[in-house]
């Protein structure tokens, strides 16, 4: 039988005990879990930047993993601990707004209320309930698999919507929601949104921060040294790239930055 | 069954193979073997910063967890590689004083020079003693689980006392131990030690570096936006923190940074 | 039985989804799987770099472990998916050079073009076959065993050959391959191109960048502070290191930089 798989998506970094104390707090229950890290490099405090690392990778695991996601800059105050059940996964998480592309993608959810108490570390500490809380909810349910036991089921949780592009005129106005490891800047703007993409510059007229990015390709390698390019990248939205470069720092772009779409007719 | 568990604590940082084939010759040993990473970002040479990343989660790992942790500036020298029982876990470590938070609160220890080289790869190298002691003792550990195999105990081991405060006319002096991914700067002024601590700025007057911080709270969210504050953190220590900024930096905190309480009558 | 192993390495760095999809994919194909982090910190779009973690660490792992390597500037190119067969172990990778170090090491090997799309997750993305192609592949490998089910032997695949040290008039020259997370850096003079260097100071003078580095130590700790030596490392390679200091940083040394060796008779 395989065993339960439990992932970490957290903005603790990786320089210090905290993501170890929540790893043992899960083998402590649940020896037989494994423990899958996603990122805890999520930009601290930003529940956004959170949302969205969750929301990319949560849906290619199994059926049953249960996912953690701390970015809880409310840790100790009134807001609530969540137990989300999904079509397919379970999210464990505080009730801020962290699993909003988690409640945008999935059709059917049960949001559960946390309450029940004797699940948690004690004595219970007023800040790092990623230890205390999320991880022995996350792990005695991968032992009894009972989510009801957990707490109630409420409807007004916290969610925000993505940032979503806005279009008027002909002219489509998106956001940069992330840079990567390689400079590429991803933004929000998908095809669902904005099909013209798919016909690339033939009837898209890119400007990213002030600069114009005319050329749109497939692959990262078709670009020319030291060319900008937009592509759509593999979680579907639009980027601004480099071949082998920073386009980021290239075109002095950041999280937040305006990306507009002249859309041909 | 379970499988068994060994977590790795290193100042190796990730940007090479010196992990990898840490875990690589741990699976070779033992394929059944569950690797958890503790953190390899200890401060490079820092037997205090490793001390304290392991001495704040091992407790929270299940039984006969072996913690191996490699901070080694003497590695190739006279220096002993060790394996210590505690009460619930056991440790592989250099005997340059890295458990020194581990002997401090473990109750009953057993300390093994271990020598028993048979277990050692070989060739020996004289500069990555995790990869060719550390790590195939803690696997050749989980396999055997006889501890008295690897050498005799020994009772000179190197150990030095964590950084304590001292108190003098109402004054308590402690310092910063580390600062997190946050930005809070964590203490080694204890609840234990200070038991004033509990009742806050009620009794207690905080000066970090030159700056006094005069508000206690219970949680982060409970600061105003620019306002440094105090709270006791999830390890039982002061800190000095902020609401979704860094505090360190803010108020030009670093490791080693005095702060001082001022305890009312 | 003994959970298959699956090893990753990769420039993807750890702030962001990418890593976390890849570990998804695998385990939703077979949840048995342990996956080992070998480094995600090669440096961005780097061959070489590549080449260097893996080939410095696949061989400590036990057999039929497979090794995925993800540094891919050419993807969604006509650059070709691989299925590697080593004595012992698999690897999967871009037909890009990125095995080399394995291809110099391994005595027999089988390089497959991976043809087989129905293991491939679709809709195929071109911008991220890590998650699309290696991760599917690997964990599919290791449910059915059968490397030949994935496509035909090539013998045409891309090889470079890892940087060696030029000897002329009694002077070798070589290069800094790494710098470590500790300031050492890593040449590629080893002891099988270079015996001498086992006789150290006596018979070789070295000179990293423009800086002379007369003594040679065996252990890290023997140097006096503020001193560079040089000395074997762990994986037999001539480093230039301090004591407790980065000689990288001191002697401004980084990769790339020229290293010689004058060889006495």
């Amino acid at each position: 039988m395989a065993r339960p798989i439990v992932t970490l998506t957290t903005d603790f970094g990786s320089n210090d005990h905290l993501v170890g104390a929540m790893k043992g707090v899960i083998l402590k229950v649940n020896p037989d879990v494994q423990i899958v890290d996603i990122s805890h490099r999520v930009i601290p405090y930003d529940i956004l930047d959170g949302a969205l690392t969750l929301g990319q990778a949560y849906r290619h695991f199994p059926l049953k993993t249960v996912h953690i996601i701390v970015v809880d800059p409310g840790v100790g105050t009134q807001r609530r601990p969540l137990l989300v059940s999904g079509e397919q996964h379970y999210f464990v998480a505080p009730d801020n707004g962290v699993l909003s592309m988690v409640y945008e993608r999935e059709e059917r959810l049960t949001v559960r209320h946390v309450t029940a108490e004797h699940y948690f570390l004690s004595p219970l500490s007023n800040t790092f309930h990623g230890r205390d809380i999320f991880a022995p909810v996350a792990a005695w349910l991968t032992k009894n698999g009972a989510a009801s036991s957990f707490g109630d089921e409420i409807t007004d949780f916290v969610r925000f919507s993505m940032p979503k592009p806005k279009s008027a005129n002909g002219v489509v106005k998106g956001v940069i929601l992330k840079v990567d490891n390689f400079g590429n800047a991803v933004t929000n703007l998908s095809v669902e949104d904005v099909p013209q993409l798919l016909a690339g510059s033939g009837q898209c007229k890119v400007t990213a921060g002030a600069k114009p990015v005319t050329k749109f390709v497939q692959t990262y390698s078709q670009g020319e040294p030291g060319e900008a390019f937009a592509l759509i990248g593999s979680s579907g939205f639009l980027e601004i790239s480099m071949n082998r470069a920073s386009a980021a720092k290239t075109l002095g772009l950041q999280r937040g930055a305006e990306v507009t779409v002249e859309v041909g007719s």
